[in-house]
């Protein structure tokens, strides 16, 4: 099954299109991990393995894909690259979808090495195969290439840089008449025409800003059958209103990734009352699906 | 001393601006490492360590820096990642500068993340800190803050991309009036304008394909205090004739890199009196710095 058509199946059975993305800071652990990171990279390495599985432990029954931040597991090196590999293993093992945010993009025969590493297994499978990666636009059509082809022969899902969510991100992205974002939006478009799923719903998605509902409706219509992932909900200032123009109606066609808002929700004043940090980070991720239901036609 | 007076000064002693790429493909190793590879991810990586080690000491007398392609390594997973480091630190202690050709680019926070990995020892010395990085500048200049953050902060160097070398580079870097590499560019230019060095060169350079000589002279008058890293030499079709305009006349101002044509000069037919890989890949450094000596002005 066509990895848009897996993430379609996966958000009806949970009820929601919500994403947790795992950008584990050592330092912001909750117990007993956090005093475990100081021993060193690999002790912080086993940590972090640790708290993933118990973390995939609480999400699972409640979304349907999980985005690890690879920046956060290379900050520690090998060992962190090992974490990394454990936790997509582990997600997978749970039902979850893996979507690595690594946001590649090289010349043809390095974007080869990348697509392998992230979405067939790596040399010799070095390292578990994820359902969809991010991939950066910059190196164009060529570069692209092997993405595009990994993408086919393993059934997986791309999701283009378009417009991220920082607020500088129109300095480049919005260069040029059109722009540039709406140009990579029209090429991501012509790549997904012709790998869509039974759902309807392409391989070939995009990147674009929850911290932009203004813009959504925009490349919604650039790209009608693109799944958008929208980053940014929660810490970074996204919140549920003007998200709708990504969804059908139905809760389909957008993931709505929270990170920090999910993973430091332990730390969080109004919820401890509640004893443990599983308990306040499953709130979190309750809270966010109730935030998400009305805009995007699902109940949790 | 800054990244660029360092590799002033190193190019000064080696009499080239010749750069080797460490793009390492298992299958196409010389003997005894390629055989060894076969064994899996763990195996594959410790023939990686060995090949380096042995290929650094090869090339160590006759360039100044060399340039380890992450993707390459991360096909191997967490050991690849280890081969990774190894190969830099050994590198260093060779006395070689490393150019760590990741491509990275993300927002703020997680920019952070990879700057600290790649130039400042990421988590509790978890990775060697790299003399200099490229980076990817599609999210845009609060993207690129980090990077130059930890440039400033470890005396190291950043390369952004700007006009790569692959045959579709000019789909969406050609985009727009001015062409968003001139933007690109302009904003490289700037961010490099208070970071120059004893030598005249700046901390922040730029990655300017060796395969587009037509192009040079136009983005050097664009970034003239920019180190230009121009890639593509040898296998892509990159030449000597032509770079010149990215030169000073003594032979400073840039570095080329080839990656394949000497990983995979003990394949050549014409090098077969050669006895060993060792004799063959110096004998294909050696060639690649007498092509350059013409055009940069520096004799090997």
């Amino acid at each position: 099954m066509l990895f848009p058509d897996r993430l379609h199946q996966a958000i009806e059975a949970k009820g929601s299109p919500a994403m947790v993305g795992l950008d584990p800071r050592p330092e912001s652990l909750p117990e007993p991990f956090a005093s475990r990171v100081q021993a060193g990279p690999a002790a912080a390495a086993e940590a972090l393995k640790n708290y993933h599985r118990a973390l995939i432990d609480v999400i699972a029954p409640h979304v349907a894909i999980i985005k690890p931040q690879s920046a956060f597991f290379e900050i520690l090196g090998a060992a962190g690259f090992d974490a990394m590999a454990d936790a997509c293993s582990y997600a997978k093992e749970r039902g979850l979808l893996v979507l690595m945010d690594a946001k590649r993009g090289d010349i043809g025969s390095t974007s080869k090495a990348y697509a392998s590493t992230f979405l067939g297994g790596g040399f010799q499978g070095a390292f578990p195969p994820c359902d969809a990666l991010t991939v950066n636009p910059y190196l164009g059509s060529d570069a692209a290439e092997p993405f595009l082809a990994a993408a086919d022969a393993h059934k997986a899902g791309l999701f283009f840089l378009v417009k991220t969510s920082n607020p500088g991100a129109g300095l480049f992205q919005d260069h040029g008449t059109p722009p540039l974002a709406d140009v990579v939006a029209g090429q991501v478009a012509e790549w997904g025409s012709t790998r869509c799923g039974e759902s309807g719903w392409s391989s070939i998605g995009a990147v674009v800003g929850a911290t932009r509902p203004q813009e959504l409706a925009h490349f919604r219509s650039l790209m009608p059958k693109a799944l958008l992932l929208l980053p940014g909900f929660g810490f970074q200032g996204g919140t549920a209103d003007g998200l709708s123009s990504a969804f059908d109606g139905q809760g389909q066609g957008a993931v709505v990734n929270a990170s920090r808002s999910i993973l430091f929700a332990f730390q969080r004043e109004d919820l401890q009352n509640l004893k443990t940090w599983e308990e306040r980070t499953e709130m979190a991720v309750v809270e966010m699906k109730e935030q998400l239901s009305c805009v995007s036609g699902t109940r949790p």
